[in-house]
């Protein structure tokens, strides 16, 4: 099929282009995009018109009537300093004025004091107007903080663009659903628009009800981003109904925290989550009410995982009430396609993919670089794509601009092409996989293909080492779950999984913290690996200072870090050994940031090793960066950290085999180029060889039953192969 | 002074070659050796004559009658997997049996059994005989660890001299003298041997009463090495003494401490603290009995700071109680040197330097390697020796083999010369120091120069970039103290201390772990600094996570490490920035193993940071390894690690003068060449330039006055200078 499954911007002026790139491009929807119109006939160019849409934002005549029903945001001031037995201190200090106020209601209800040098909560304080909390009985030279509710001024995204881009615009204040009045006018602002846009039929709702927690600091730079961060849902309105609804008193530092504001990072206390499901379980009954205005007249409701997610939790038990028909989100790589890719109860999942049709891109003399971007995006959403694809794609921005770079348009025609390929062939059956795995973190299925990300799949030191683990199993022919710790407690080890991953640092809600405290689960997963499964761990794997170890499954994995209370002890398992699961490197393993003092216990084996220059090859030095471990009927593997390269994925493939005890059937739909990604389609008898990489490949090619042959792929290239008949379901 | 506090080794088949070298390097002393014996007219060749004496080891034809009364040994088993609901514990397993016995005396009083999986100590368990403890009622799938007495067979130095050398000795046996014959037997032991070594007038103690922890495993490999450790003095009978002195039941987890054996990394217990108060006590008034026998006969009582010094900790409140006369020990570098030179209540202290003259170094044609050991052992140890001498100096092994290398006969008589100048200038009064710094750590004066070794001052991947803190101190013209958390709780921080040094990794008693959630120490830190002194952090300082921070005193480092739980903030200061600090680096700074994730707080002034290649410089990212920062009217220093060298020695001094800011007083008595100290003897208006280098260097000099002139120093030449009249005391 040469049509359909394809989104591009337009414009009102831009009808003619847009029919020709749609036609080329073989594009059946349309949407608006900042600071463009569609035009009025857009049903005529298009079957589908997306039209994006602001629940809360930007409505400031109805604002600047209701000031008292505008959203707030949960804020911990900065650490102060008490000097003597008084302390006053100023709250919105190291905060945009633009964008945040204060929020002046109740504050002796709401708001908290801390000693966080005691940890203990003081209460002889007042807030004494203009900002300022008065503290008395302070301890000198302990250190203060105040949870206070702000008033939000100024949309977090709309900041954020003027900030970045310079443009001149007024700003858009945001309404807070939970005020009876406001949510009418919501319903109203719904009704109307949908009767004054019968040239769309896709409501895109770039925003809910709530931003990702964004604020600004003093001289309006970006001061804390939190994808995950609910302290933009908070306010008293919130903080009574919940009250009323869970019959307890919510305090504000269930969500700030000790200022971490139960990030994605932290393991998510009982109440917390209780305050996620109130939030979720509200927001999706209010979102739902817009929706069904929006079915009602004859349109598809879209939502934008993007600003103003907060409360839909797409893989949460919530978000199916919502009824939406469709999600679209960016597409920065594997996981992201994964992550929009596996969302339930929609219809239809769309990816918006790079480069966006921006001037900083589509200048004069820049063509090969947007071709560049858009191979690059491409070829590294692809292999998640054969796994699990996306049901449409699309592009943002100014068509015009793209319209001006020929070449561009025809890579990207054959982009398009390809996209609907993979669609028919993948998106029908589950392909192939050859092992189930698991991704064991305090989230589970909650937070799918969200693990470790700080905002968008951005780049951060602290993360990239985990986060290739997640890159590198989105293309990978393995079946791939999330669990939690609650759900081993609650309900065991599913009997599908063979492999359990636990990947991240000490202390995080992705290596587990705390729940390596609790021996039910230790238990529980050391006698699921003696019973023949295999346990993988990356970095700091079950870390949890106890009983003497760092790794409370040490025992399984075969390495413990060294925390330099175990010195003493002689270490003399510091050989390297070759193994199956390094059986396709070639030079240098990259563990990105690494991990620093990890050592193997008697029994494991070695497979690599650091030893520093500075010191002579002895016992007790060397630190451990990846092993092999048999535990029981079952095995273990210590790996220091994984960033995503195509020597890496292999690497991972090949510690699953092995720690699951099917070493002998990894090369079934199999090419042992590591550049290479096969997916096997067993319904439709079709196997795609899928070339990552922009040079031309040779691999040697396994079918389903192992029967070999050679096979050349040109740079970029996805071969298919059909091999005997599809087998029935 | 061409002759005295030398101490040379001698044998009586070398008697006249003694006699030639003593000469020539102006010995007084001669001792015996392994496999020598003293001349039967020793007391003609020097005035003081060395023998080596062991107390308790060696006497089997007592051991092999007294079976009963020899010394035992506090172990903690492996960790052992149970699978179902009893577990047999082979105890013994992974430890020598050359070395380890069972000790069988009543296990339900003395033993101990834990789930290490929960934590908690079990009591369904029973001693069944021949090593097996049968453990019911087990959980499968949880860890258990028996904690035992064992009997100590054999020496541990013998058994480490066997295993290295391959010599073919009998076992030397260790008689426990809490039992009232053995020590009995002891006495006259000692009696006898001081009629029969008249040739004799100073007893060497080789060995006092336990050796410190050292024990083999099953191929007679070191297994545990802990030169601070105590479980050698643990028996039965020790813990019967204790219940009846400290009226309460002391138990073997207070020592296993869940396998860490309370090493000089863990902090101390209140428990661990009696029971070492409680050895003390024991060893001292023990070791006391047999000096009093010394002394009666006219001999001076010398203890060796080597194998068998537990219970005696020279900083500690009872090692007075002993009236030694002396304390002899190796000499590794500037740290053991101070660590020796500055013990109190003996009337001498002598190192022990390098080469030991033994084959493996003094063999044809190594002439040249065994002068530039020497060499280098003695520039090193010289640095300290400026600050607080050593008051004899000596080497061992066989005279004859040095004899044959004429070259380093006569390098060894110049460094005698330089030796006994360097008592004679520095042995009298305290030389000039511009600050007084002090070292924060859980163990105080206890462990003065002690901290983070392990064994003697070994190498180590996970301390030398802590230990070249103590090593530059050593040779630093600072007055050093050691203090501890106690000490501050208990009198505050003494008034003469300008700066604190707190130095180490997260969780161990050199960092401080969990002293830092005492907000009494924190708020005093605070307050002191704040008034206006300085404070340096080298690595994981005050760290403890706690209120959102890791560094407890991060507001006074101006930097905290990012656990990966306030990733959401954004970090903008990367900004590197000159500074009085860095004004001598040349180069990069060694940070030796360094630290991972450190970000710089508002306001503090980032001197070095680490951005990885492939990371662009933005926010977010780069790891601070320097940084500066004002604390009210007082400072803090952030550095990563500080291994030594010369460099990095300048680089401390700078930070504790700026912390301190005294940056206006550095000048004074100082070289400016980072490879040249000065030493300053105000008393008789001395001043000594030391070259620590093997290469000739300039330097400026700078007088008391800050006068400046130009100087040249010789490979490792001290300069002595003499400017005006010595000032009165």
């Amino acid at each position: 099929m040469r049509r359909g499954r394809v989104t591009i911007p337009t414009d009102e002026n831009y009808v003619d282009g847009t029919k020709k790139i749609a036609d080329l491009w073989g594009a059946d929807a349309v949407r608006d995009c900042d600071g463009t119109h569609l035009p009025k006939n857009a049903l005529e160019i298009a079957e589908k018109v997306y039209n994006t849409y602001f629940v809360v934002r930007g409505d400031n005549e109805w604002a600047d009537v209701h000031t008292d029903e505008l959203q707030s945001v949960l804020l911990m001031t900065d650490y102060v300093l008490a000097t003597e037995e008084t302390l006053v201190v100023d709250i919105l200090k190291g905060y945009s004025h633009d964008q945040l106020g204060v929020n002046e209601e109740n504050p002796k209800k709401y708001w908290q004091v801390f000693d966080r040098t005691t940890g203990e909560e003081i209460f002889t304080w007042e807030y004494v107007g203009n900002g300022q909390v008065c503290i008395s009985d302070t301890i000198p030279y302990h250190e203060y903080t105040v949870n206070f509710f702000a008033k939000n001024l100024w949309d977090s995204t709309q900041m954020y663009n003027y900030i970045t881009n310079h443009w001149d615009i007024e700003k858009h204040k945001v309404m807070e659903p939970r005020f009876e009045a406001t949510f009418e006018h919501i319903k109203e602002n719904m009704q109307k628009w949908c009767a004054e846009n019968q040239n769309v039929n896709v409501v895109r709702y770039t925003t809910f009800l709530y931003h990702f927690f964004l604020v600004f600091n003093e001289m309006n730079k970006e001061k804390h981003v939190d994808w995950f961060g609910y302290p933009m849902t908070a306010s008293p309105r919130a903080f009574d109904a919940f009250e009323a609804e869970y019959g307890y008193i919510l305090k504000s530092e269930d969500i700030v925290a000790q200022g971490t504001y139960q990030n994605n990072f932290v393991n998510p206390t009982k109440r917390f989550r209780d305050y996620m499901e109130f939030t979720e379980k509200y927001v999706t009954k209010t979102v739902r009410e817009l929706v069904d205005i929006v079915h009602a007249e004859g349109k598809e409701a879209m939502m934008f995982l993007g600003d103003s997610w907060i409360g839909t939790e797409p893989y949460g038990d919530h978000f199916k009430d919502m009824n939406l028909d469709a999600v679209v989100g960016s597409v920065g790589g594997g996981v992201t396609v994964r992550m929009l890719s596996e969302i339930p109860h929609v219809k239809y999942r769309e990816g918006r993919f790079l480069p966006y049709f921006f001037p900083d891109t589509f200048f004069a003399g820049n063509e090969e670089n947007a071709i560049e971007e858009l191979n690059r995006n491409w070829v590294t959403a692809r292999r998640a794509m054969m796994r699990k694809p996306l049901d449409r794609m699309g592009f943002g921005g100014y068509l015009q601009l793209a319209a001006k770079f020929p070449k561009f348009i025809k890579r990207a025609g054959e982009v398009c092409d390809e996209f609907r390929a993979i669609c028919d062939a993948a998106g029908k059956e589950k392909p192939y996989a050859g092992l189930t795995v698991a991704v064991l973190n305090a989230w589970g299925v909650k937070r799918s293909w969200m693990c470790h990300m700080v905002a968008h799949e951005l780049w951060y030191q602290q993360v990239y080492s985990y986060q290739g683990v997640y890159e590198a199993l989105s293309g990978l022919p393995v079946n791939v779950k999330f669990i939690s710790f609650d759900d081993i407690k609650a309900n065991g080890i599913d009997e599908d999984i063979d492999v359990i991953l636990n990947v991240g640092e000490e202390g995080t809600a992705f290596s587990g913290g705390d729940y390596w405290n609790d021996s039910e689960i230790v238990a529980a997963i050391r006698k699921w690996v003696a019973e023949g499964h295999g346990f993988i761990g990356v970095g700091e794997p079950t870390a949890y200072r106890k009983g003497g170890r760092f790794f409370q499954l040490a025992d399984v994995l075969g390495v413990d870090k060294e925390k330099s209370i175990t010195l003493s002890e002689d270490k003399y398992n510091i050989e390297k050994k070759p193994h199956f699961i390094t059986a396709d490197v070639t030079g240098e393993i990259d563990y990105g940031e690494g991990m620093k003092n990890i050592y193997a216990l008697q029994g494991t084996e070695v497979l690599d090793i650091t030893i520093s220059d500075r010191f002579q090859r002895n016992v007790n030095v060397g630190e451990v960066k990846l092993s092999a471990n048999e535990y029981g009927g079952g095995r273990g593997v210590y790996i220091a950290g994984l960033p995503y390269s195509a020597q890496n994925a292999r690497l991972l493939l090949r510690a699953m085999f092995w720690a699951s005890h099917k070493e002998e059937e990894m090369k079934r739909a199999f090419a042992d180029n590591v550049c290479v990604d096969c997916s096997y389609y067993p319904g439709s008898a079709k196997y795609a060889l899928i070339n990552n990489t922009h040079q031309k490949q040779h691999t040697r090619f396994f079918d389903r039953d192992g029967i070999e042959s050679v096979m050349e792929l040109n740079p970029d290239e996805i071969v298919w192969i059909t091999i005997g008949e599809g087998e029935k379901e």
